[in-house]
């Protein structure tokens, strides 16, 4: 199942993609995408719906970030061995993992806000992991039982609020419009190998990131056991699982998003986001 | 004001402390102690309540977290100078910002559980901000308006996780019961000065932490205004504010918490916390 949220931004409506790409409406049937829906019986409930049998959404409204509440966003850093290379940092032993605030959340292809002042604003494309049940102290065969599905995240980041405000991450990366979530959520069930997905992103049509999922440091599996040894992972929760090579950082000499420019971003089965930064 | 939650673990009820010292129950003029309760209207609207007409709870209840739902935990690193420097860190030129997973929240009183193999659980008294109503790039002056309240909190901290485990301290601050918050939350009209406070913290009898919010390096106002530069605080947000010298890392030899230590904490005006280690 594709899940996702239309509509204005604070008044999006829940549904469905169909086979033919058409959203198809979930209201009434569920009130929202929310942790209800995201775990294991509210995904079976819904796969049992006959999905032809739902209104199609005319026209081609807006997409909201496809989650209503992400509770926390718990973020990988450096798990592609190319981008540590290119960062210049060292290569992690063990997951890096910090916090984006969820303030950033905005919709799949709203513009980007470029944070005043900024002047290292990058992307970065991001496979997410939503969680969909109560993920405690678990082993790597248990973890995935508590993915809700997987989405598209541009991990936008601030370079010099990141890197050089005083150590901690999130500094950089929390920023409003920073963190574009969807166009939807897939369920596991459709998509049964997230470490088969193909990550591409362009600046103004300029290939920039081209990565594949098979090349993490470290698989889902691992990220989600290995975050719930320090932390009880709730419904509703995003973890991103870091970014390919070929962020603004890493050229030479760096380049960073500036007002006109146009990201167009896309993951294997996950489907696409565009960006207009501002 | 005082606002409190008092009852089992997750079926806690509203509350208010009088005069005396005894708990009034809130329901049903409030729901819960939430973000409406939190925001400037709210917080009119109770102010206009004439508590000595409230039921009087009988007993002594648990008291739960004094917030139904914290939104997110941002916590201050190395805001005493005497701190920093028994850390053996430098001291911050602006904050130093990160972040704990709301899942680590507990009552003021309740057992801290030791992480599973952890061997360097220690203590941190610190003063906390609840957040009341939107805050984004504001001025030190226009922050304090923002602020609904103040707490007890102990921000407790798995030095091993949070320094050795690959960067970002986060890791080290997450885990279930390690942010106990209370007994309650105490409203600004109440506590007009949140840099004249002592925060004492003792361990078997024993004192251990005994700081004074004046010597914070960066302000209340500071820290608000600092914060809402980066992200957009919202209400429900907890902002905990650093912690004076006296932990247990800085003692030569380090000394960590152990199953049956009882952790005894105070902050004037915001009352006490009393945990038992197991």
């Amino acid at each position: 199942m594709k899940l996702l949220r239309y509509g204005p931004a604070g008044e999006e409506l829940p549904g469905m993609l169909d086979r033919e790409g058409r959203i198809r409406a979930l209201r009434p049937i569920v009130s929202d995408i929310d942790e209800d829906v995201l775990s294991p019986e509210g995904r079976r409930f819904l796969a049992a719906v006959d999905v032809a049998q739902l209104p199609v959404v005319p026209g081609a409204p807006r997409l909201g970030p496809p989650l209503r509440r992400v509770r926390e966003i718990i973020a990988i850093g450096l798990n592609y061995r190319d981008h540590a290379l290119e960062a210049d940092l060292p290569i992690p032993a063990e997951p890096l993992v910090f916090s984006k605030s969820t303030s950033s959340i905005s919709g799949p292809n709203d513009d980007i806000v470029l944070a005043p002042e900024s002047a290292q604003t990058d992307w970065e494309i991001e496979l997410g992991i939503v969680i969909g049940s109560v993920a405690s102290q678990l082993g790597q065969d248990d973890a995935m039982a508590s993915v809700a599905g997987y989405c598209v995240v541009n991990d936008v980041s601030e370079r010099h609020w990141q890197l050089q405000r005083n150590g901690q991450w999130g500094k950089g990366k929390s920023f409003d419009t920073y963190t574009p979530i969807g166009p939807w959520i897939v369920t596991p069930d459709e998509l049964t190998n997230p470490q088969g997905l193909a990550l591409t992103l362009s600046v103004n049509g300029q290939a920039r990131q081209r990565g594949h999922t098979q090349d993490m440091i470290f698989s889902v599996a691992q990220i989600v056991s290995y975050c719930s040894q320090f932390m009880t992972l709730r419904p509703g929760d995003l973890i991103i699982t870091g970014t390919p090579a070929g962020v603004g950082l890493g050229m030479k000499p760096p380049v960073y998003l500036a007002a006109g420019d146009v990201i167009d971003m896309a993951i294997t089965g996950l489907g696409e986001q565009r960006h207009v930064v501002r």
